[in-house]
């Protein structure tokens, strides 16, 4: 071969829009662009179908081009907010599509446990930290994490988030929001019935939901923790766990 | 009577900390005051308790301190946002009241349909402007519109939030958004169960909000109106129409 390969992602699904379900652009109509490949397994990971190597052969490596073309299929031409989650969405070159992205209006959000820097942090217009928290079974590397805020160099809006299962994860998510104060966080109540990644659609517990997230606005409001808030995760209450919405 | 009374505020209910059910504020720690009394009637008010002069007899005089003991205790001391709303909490003289909470480090956010201007507005924090759709039989008046953007002197983050019901209301919506593009707009599924003034409690129609938070979620993305964002109104899905949460 002695043609320049494009540097290609790999995707595990593009789809939208729809409204963002959770953090700081809860109710944002968006695109998702969710990546395969993850250097993390939380046990409670709710897009297996986008982590687990097993899923490996649905993953596609598409180009800038490729990507942009759906995208701008799905919002009709019109920019609009563009989501890079995953699986770890750091992992892949994503800095050539968000500058292709910005060239037409579009704006970018990017979804990281913080385990991977990137300088094209720097480019996004929204990085949202998600440090993992013990319930997870993965630890936090600070250093790494550091690494990102440094590479973000301050210019995305940039804010932490964290998935609240139990009172060990809301002591990890104290520790997280003193050791980055300057940052603005959210809460979420965890989701105990993620989807199997062989199915598209699972019957949640609603309910649970609902009295975990009844928890954790108790335990915030009693513990005078003010700056921090707390959402539910809206797709789930909304359309359960089903893919593509 | 030859001494001064201090201006007394109309009070319907004082309560919290709870998170911020909807709008831009969503998820946040906050206490409400709730003053009683209202220009408007609209038809699906969902706080008549607060409205409607056959509760005039709830309603409490009170005081900025008096307020401001209730408040703090509430709060523990600890500075947080306080949600001035009502009925229309405009009506009230509350410019004493916030620079009171200001000296204390608290966070005012006020909100209003937008029919009574008050120069106060300007030292708010957060100004949530909600003109009332068609559906809910009033009119705006969008000169009285203008002077509460004018009086709020562009100091407060000031948004735009809309409940919409149908498609009148969605078409009254954007039409709201056009006359200020500059504004952030937040949009509301309706709730056509709002509790009767006389009881604490009634069994809301869940699936009925949720069909209609997924049919404006809809709306707006094949709409493309991107600007947007769609919320529901999380204390509902959470707590019912129960009163003090």
């Amino acid at each position: 071969m002695n043609q320049m390969e494009p540097p290609s992602i790999r995707v595990s699904e593009i789809f939208g829009p729809t409204i963002q379900g959770e953090g700081v652009l809860i109710g944002l109509p968006t695109v998702f662009v969710r990546t395969g490949g993850c250097d993390y397994r939380c046990s409670w990971c709710d897009s297996l179908h986008a982590v687990d190597n097993r899923f490996r052969s649905d993953w596609q490596a598409m180009t800038v081009e490729q990507i942009w073309d759906q995208v701008r299929a799905l919002s009709g031409g019109e920019p609009l907010t563009v989501s890079l989650s995953g699986g770890n969405p750091a992992i892949q070159p994503l800095g050539e599509l968000i500058e292709f992205g910005h060239r037409e209006g579009y704006r970018f959000a990017l979804e990281t446990q913080g385990s991977v820097a990137r300088d094209w942090f720097s480019t996004l217009d929204t990085l949202v930290l998600s440090p993992k928290p013990p319930s997870s079974q993965m630890s936090t590397d600070w250093a790494r994490f550091e690494a990102c805020l440094a590479a973000a160099q301050g210019r995305p809006l940039t804010v932490l988030k964290l998935a609240v299962f139990d009172d060990e994860d809301y002591a990890y998510a104290k520790d997280a929001a003193a050791r980055y104060p300057h940052l603005p966080i959210y809460l979420q109540p965890g989701n105990h019935t993620p989807p199997s990644p062989d199915t598209d659609d699972v019957i949640i517990d609603i309910t649970g939901v609902m009295r975990r997230m009844d928890w954790l606005v108790n335990k915030v409001t009693h513990d005078r923790w003010f700056e921090a808030r707390v959402l539910p995760q809206l797709h789930v209450l909304l359309w359960g766990n089903t893919r593509g919405v």
